[in-house]
């Protein structure tokens, strides 16, 4: 009884290797497919002091912070890029970029302690907030 | 000499497979490690008839031609999810996020023949477009 136990413990450990294995295939290979998260949450934000590289960096430490939070699939941070055309917005300061497996994974994150928080802490940087929330079709 | 040869290209090879194992590590395990490409390209669609359905899947059916192009790492095509709050912008109909390598990656996807052949064939569906390029921090 001891020796099934076991043995149907290696089995089923085998086999979550497997299946991480297989996960993780599409993503080294061609990045077409999409990861996990069919939730996309794509914040912009414009800083008060838009001159300020100094608060433009403590609002990226900020956001560093909130990557802890085990809900978040993936996490971006990032910047305006060079690019400028008319259809381009370039107003924006920092651009935060989630993935989450869903909706309810989301507002998980928006009630988490580490998420309120920053906002507490971090808030007076930002003048405006736009938000992009999306559902994969 | 030879077996020196040989030796170093075993070392080597092992030495990828060991680098390629430690680079598959944290996509296997926590999503929070970025995919490859350091530049992210955020176009959101506002159709002319916002209320078509049609309208709407013309629009996805061209997005989904561009996936062809091999210099996108990720696509995405989404719509607004059901979060409402006051800095959530809700208005337009198809978001579609892509991930590339860098700006000239990026360069070489708005000049794509599909590209273009894209924005001659469904742009008269859309009234407003806002793209928000970003690189990485």
């Amino acid at each position: 009884m001891k020796k099934l136990t076991r043995r149907s413990f290696l089995g089923n450990s085998t086999f979550l290797s497997f299946a991480g294995m297989l996960g993780a295939l599409p993503l080294m290979g061609s990045m077409h497919k999409k990861p996990k998260g069919d939730f996309v949450h794509h914040v912009y934000f414009w800083l008060n002091n838009p001159d300020s590289e100094e608060d433009k960096a403590k609002l990226i430490e900020g956001l560093n912070t909130l990557k802890a939070i085990k809900e978040i699939r993936l996490a971006r941070i990032g910047v305006p890029a060079s690019t400028n055309r008319d259809v381009i917005e370039r107003g924006y300061a920092v651009s935060w970029l989630l993935f989450f497996d869903n909706l309810e994974q989301q507002e998980v994150y928006q009630k988490h302690p580490i998420h309120l928080k920053f906002v507490e802490n971090y808030s007076h940087l930002w003048s405006k907030v736009i938000v992009y929330d999306s559902v994969d079709m």
